[in-house]
């Protein structure tokens, strides 16, 4: 194989591509990246055989062929290579050159022939996104996934279809994200799990352009993501995911509107009286125009003061701050508004829209004399 | 104790003495920041023993008193108060509150009559130096020190005072690198060995400005560092430092003139073949206009080209590369000129005023074949 192309056209192929490079295996295959040259196509892919990820770079092949080199090492390389044309070479043996400038250097590959390559995806059903919606949607979820390897359905969000209507779920046991984007078409209805893995790092390579698409196949058991030169194609964790509905109530007894970013910061605040050891609650104590925030632990103690419109009873409830913090930071809106029951239902921070919903579970606080 | 300042001063003082507090230590009153309140002045202090900062900021004092707040939470505190006027107060029995606004926390103190105060030190002969220059040569420098315990005094740099100049110097078993600064006064000769963490932890608190100036006082046992509201007191280390003059022959066999950046990126990209298990060399064969570095591990190998103007003989030297690429990070100059005196004798970067030096011990590649 011998192919010549740019520094920067190698170097963002191999960065994406890198994110389905497997961290810890015993298998050597599977930390390498397969650089193949086909007639005019140059395509690099990683697989850990639960994510994929192929792209096509430009550039020239002078000799089809194809090569694994380890991943860390190729792109450490690359990265530091001038800004300029990149000659890279196969010997019979799997010895592999790399020419930029006046610096050459070598290193071992392997033939690949045991590489595995990503599965075919039927791509009959196409969904079509905008790249900087999923992005968005991603990263306004992707934190309340639980990394709980015995909870496997909740290391991953439930993506929904539902007519121009996608709805992407997670959740992990003590609170519930969920986003909804309306889509240009209409598709057939249909719901898989995928991977938080997979989402975190499509996340990470989309550009999310807004007048960018990502096309969407979906099978029985694999999702894949394709835009631009890049297919990504995934797993899909199996089995039937929690059933929410009765939890998202639209009853309440009180609620209250409030500045997200004056919350936020006094929420914020509020972390440092929590330890890993000693998870004390924020309590929120609701009157008619204002709440008190208060955290007492072994660290110390706070209060401070919010302003607030409220309709219905007050209320003192408590909450881990932290959830509280995650699901304020991706909410774009100036203003808020909680939705609560009684001290011991969840509260579901939500607009009209229902654009976005966050469910938070309180902390049993009728004991603590507020 | 009550004062009142500005979160931004206290957050300036907090951040200074915090470098003083001590990481790693069994002793709670090492981990506090003393905050002092007398007549009109607010002091805060840190003091791990081996170094202590004391640095003054602007504020009221309502009430004079004095209470030592554990370093971590305080200056978290701090940190995310609103940028705003800051109330703290204490109670008879060290509990301290803190108000910022509407909001109110509270931690516990301690009285801190068991705090170390900073050493009295005498304040006779007084060294001025330009801050900017100061934190120059630490930077330029520090990066050769030992972190190995066992060798006391290569964990300190060497402080030399002759006349009107001022030479630093740190080595480490395989390196030197020595700077020298002209100073406007002239001094008594004196010189001193000061802790690395002490001259590390100074250059990040002092701002730095050429117009600025730090004020030096030497005694026996310590050094006072004094700028603008801020005092820094360190050990000195003791005994005598290493003799290094005789390793620092001007005569040369051969002297290179090099591109200081196309030399530092090709050394930068060789470290790529460098493993911690298997420290191979940069290997420089140096001809007529040009030279070539070869390194070679198991990794891979790698070899680049540069043009360079020489005097002397050809040789065939080698290096471990990240000693080389330290150096040259820290010289300003755009060329560079490397003087060596054969395979095995070290090389010696230096400009011809003499305002730095770093030499570098070779490793023997006479077996290798090149």
């Amino acid at each position: 194989m011998k192919i010549i192309c740019t520094k920067s056209q190698l170097l963002s192929g191999v960065n994406t591509v890198s994110k389905a490079v497997s961290a810890k295996t015993t298998m050597d295959i599977l930390q390498c990246i397969l650089v193949e040259a086909q007639a005019d196509r140059i395509k690099l892919t990683a697989n850990d055989t639960e994510l994929g990820i192929e792209t096509y770079i430009e550039g020239d092949v002078v000799q089809s062929g194809q090569i694994a080199l380890e991943a860390k090492i190729f792109s450490e390389i690359i990265k530091k290579l001038p800004d300029s044309e990149v000659i890279i070479k196969t010997e019979e043996n799997g010895s592999t050159s790399i020419d930029c400038e006046q610096m050459h250097c070598s290193i071992m590959g392997k033939k690949g022939d045991d590489f595995t390559h990503l599965p075919e995806i039927e791509r009959d059903n196409r969904i079509v996104l905008s790249q900087f919606d999923f992005k968005e949607i991603i990263r306004q979820t992707i934190f309340s996934i639980s990394t709980n390897e015995n909870n496997k359905l909740m290391t991953g969000e439930l993506l929904q279809i539902n007519e121009n209507r996608l709805t992407i779920t997670s959740l992990d046991g003590h609170r519930i994200s969920v986003r909804n984007i309306e889509l240009s078409d209409s598709y057939p209805a249909c719901e898989v799990i995928i991977p938080g893995k997979t989402l975190s790092e499509i996340s990470k390579i989309l550009p999310g352009e807004a007048e960018d698409t990502v096309n969407l196949y979906i099978t029985d058991k694999h999702v894949l993501f394709e835009f631009d030169q890049t297919r990504v194609v995934s797993r899909l964790l199996e089995g039937k995911f929690y059933n929410i509905n009765q939890m998202l109530s639209t009853d309440y007894e009180t609620k209250i509107v409030v500045n997200k970013m004056d919350m936020l910061r006094c929420l914020d605040r509020s972390t440092l009286f929590v330890r890993e050891s000693d998870k004390k609650p924020i309590i929120m104590r609701i009157g008619q125009d204002s709440m008190d925030l208060m955290i007492s632990s072994q660290i110390g103690s706070m209060k401070d003061t919010l302003n607030l419109k409220k309709e219905g009873k007050d209320l003192v409830i408590g909450f881990n701050p932290r959830f509280l913090v995650d699901a304020l930071r991706v909410v774009d809106e100036e203003e808020v508004s909680i939705y609560m029951i009684n001290s011991i239902a969840p509260c579901i921070i939500r607009d009209e829209k229902h654009s976005y919903l966050y469910l938070i579970l309180p902390i049993n606080v009728n004991n603590s004399g507020y």
